[in-house]
């Protein structure tokens, strides 16, 4: 059976309802919050086309669209660090998904979700309030603190020669 | 001092370096992935632009850009519901934000984040796996599970006759 997703129709039913309406951008994405499930950390933030969530549904496995490469992409595919959904959630207006994964543990980099290297792609913290304007230099410019003190894997180890995706 | 944000210059100054040198879309927007900052909950998932990430460097206070209004929008700024940060960090290609924050709880609903009542807007679970296929009704529709057992405010007394931002 294909998983099949409701036709929004109102707030009330997108807001208060049992129906699955998910809305996705002019880009046909949706936000995704990957979140670890023991410790609650934020481990990446993603899209997914409508084929993705539909297969995270399914398999219980985290599906992400890859922008820089234009196709679905099954978390781990490559490094093996697959995420396995514990829970999935959705918000409001249907316009964004939570999901709360365990990272496979079982390879190299276990546990970790970060094309870099590190656990989380979060492992940089940008100085706020007075911290912020204590840090900055004669431009305005302030600088980030790192708060991971080591990746958990070398990513040329992992990802060999693959293009990396980031865009500037 | 105005906070400046770096220019981008190189993937590996981007992933590697300690420059914030945050991208924003095509609609000069960036996503902000809002967590409590005790229980680790996702509370909101909303957008930035330019001048929202530099005042909340600048104030500590969680501002977002509200796309359905089209303007700032200090969170509270309506129903004292105000974010404070606690600790902001950014992605590994510097084109998301995640705010650890610690909601006011001085006032109606004090610790909540979502504009329908509950504490977290992510209140609704998607079954997944073989939970999925079993909820499934004869069209494939899935239905889901409220999460909060009940709001923690009513939103009328609290956001009275504002408009919804919800859209179709």
């Amino acid at each position: 059976m294909t998983i099949q997703f409701a036709p929004r129709q109102s707030v009330e039913q997108v807001e208060e309802s049992n129906d699955l309406a998910p809305k996705f951008d002019a880009n046909g994405l949706i936000p995704a919050v990957t979140t670890d499930y023991t410790s609650g950390e934020l481990l990446m933030h993603g899209y997914m086309n409508d084929e993705a969530l539909r297969r995270t549904i399914e398999t219980g496995e985290a599906h992400y669209y890859s922008r820089s490469r234009q196709k679905l992409w099954r978390k781990g595919e490559t490094s093996g660090l697959v995420q396995k959904v514990k829970q999935l959630l959705v918000d409001d207006d249907q316009d964004c998904v939570w999901m709360r994964v365990e990272v496979a543990t079982d390879v190299k980099g276990g546990g970790a979700s970060c094309h870099v290297g590190y656990r989380s792609c979060f492992y940089r913290a940008i100085p706020t309030g007075e911290d912020a304007t204590s840090a900055a230099n004669a431009d305005g410019q302030i600088q980030l603190t790192f708060t991971e003190g080591e990746k958990a894997f070398d990513p040329k180890e992992v990802y060999g020669d693959a293009p990396n995706p980031t865009k500037l």
